[in-house]
């Protein structure tokens, strides 16, 4: 069998050698396919844009989700906006300090497949420090009865369900629903695929909070293979608030995330820094 | 016109969308097409593989010549192994302490096709400075007239042409065609995508040189947008003999390499490092 399954985006092709077809929905929100791969495992679309991949995803959720909780002295209280596959929710729980994690994803036909299908990522919500809520992340954040020391914006691109995640109203309710030290990281799109989206981005939360900065890893799931997240903060700065002997202690083991790794996601290429000029 | 070129490899696809062909052929060596794309720009692919576009390939240019030009404190002759596109010749060639750059690429075709489309890296074979050899590489080092500050190996994968390349006895005969303080860096493949090529690249030249360490880009062109140089020394270590002053003071204008990337390159996500045990 010769199958083949494409995200199109900007007259670009990342495709995969199919060897079975898992599962096709369509839920209120988007089309919803998991597939498994010849080389990359089991791979999610939605509305036929990667997710994740079985094999790659650690870099993902290593990133998304270690940066700035090795940065936060103590994120007892953690809401994840989005993340309905489990593998942002399972990299925040390796880290003991985190007491109660509040988990906000629109999707539940997503929490399902996952659950049916993505095993290495969904375990993790079955963790009981973790609170699932079925539902919309922009109300929960806006009416949020708990306040976070991390909340992470584990969207898809901001089209569809996700877009308000990209908005300025939303982050003034984040910046509300923080501590007063508290952090939030969002996946922040592709300086080198979509560069309007990721400078946009970047734009909004550096007239919210006082600490903004983006940071980049590789990620073969997605075309260009350039990715970011951007780390906002009220108080700590992620490099200058970075003690590399909190990951050395924690003894935890990481395939993509380390100390050094920590520090240079922040250097970028000189055309990344000209989009945020 | 839905016309797309694809380049296949382990399982995964990597794509453009093509809005005209502009050459076509097969030398004695491998077979050359350049396309023109409806968003990275003219590309060109070598046995099917893509090598470069117009919109990306300053990534690959910058990263394989100025780590080494601004490390080596005195880099009067330079060779080129391969590089038939003059990309790695025009970075190079911006350093004015180079005063002869030495090009040995095997394929008269490549050359001849990049002159006529790729002028963006093309131009750089007419500069002065420049003795380019249609030959091949191995022969060159082997029975080489002159020695090198820096020998850069700007080679396709280890198959056909470029095979020695990848071999120890290759990297025995660049060790005598350096200077006693001469550095050598090449393309040294993807640890991501290709994960045992890169591995064994590594373990040849750590047998041989001093010091020997990979460095990571991303580059967009290449499926998984995750590839590595090799850094390989008699005496220079890439990141203490590193002055950042000097770029600053080279004034320079480059679109990916700056200091800071220079030294961030060289910090390794925990699955690399894996792969170099």
């Amino acid at each position: 069998m010769n199958c083949w399954i494409h995200e199109e985006s900007g007259g670009t092709r990342w495709g995969f050698k199919v060897t079975d077809v898992l599962y096709r929905g369509k839920s209120a929100y988007q089309s919803i396919a998991i597939v498994e791969t010849e080389s990359f495992g089991r791979v999610l679309f939605l509305d036929d844009i990667v997710m994740l991949s079985e094999r790659w995803e650690f870099v993902y959720h290593d990133m998304i989700a270690h940066v700035p909780l090795f940065v936060h002295p103590s994120p007892q209280n953690v809401l994840i906006i989005g993340g309905g596959d489990g593998g942002t929710a399972r990299e925040v729980l390796r880290h003991p300090e985190v007491e109660h994690l509040d988990m906000v994803e629109i999707d539940g036909e997503v929490v399902e497949a996952s659950r049916r299908y993505l095993p290495f990522t969904a375990s993790s919500l079955a963790d009981p420090r973790l609170s699932l809520t079925i539902g919309d992340g922009l109300e929960f954040v806006r009416g949020a009865k708990r306040r976070y020391q991390v909340i992470i914006v584990d969207s898809t691109d901001p089209a569809g369900p996700s877009e308000g995640l990209f908005g300025e109203a939303f982050y003034r309710d984040v910046n509300e629903a923080l501590t007063d030290d508290g952090i939030v990281v969002a996946q922040s799109e592709s300086p080198a695929a979509v560069p309007a989206l990721f400078g946009a981005y970047v734009k909004i939360v550096r007239g919210i909070f006082p600490v903004s900065l983006p940071y980049l890893y590789h990620t073969p799931d997605y075309p260009t293979g350039l990715w970011s997240f951007t780390f906002s903060s009220k108080r700590f700065h992620p490099l200058n608030d970075f003690r590399p002997e909190r990951v050395r202690a924690s003894g935890l083991d990481t395939r993509y995330y380390n100390e050094r790794i920590h520090l240079s996601a922040f250097d970028l290429p000189s055309f990344v820094n000209e989009h945020l000029k």
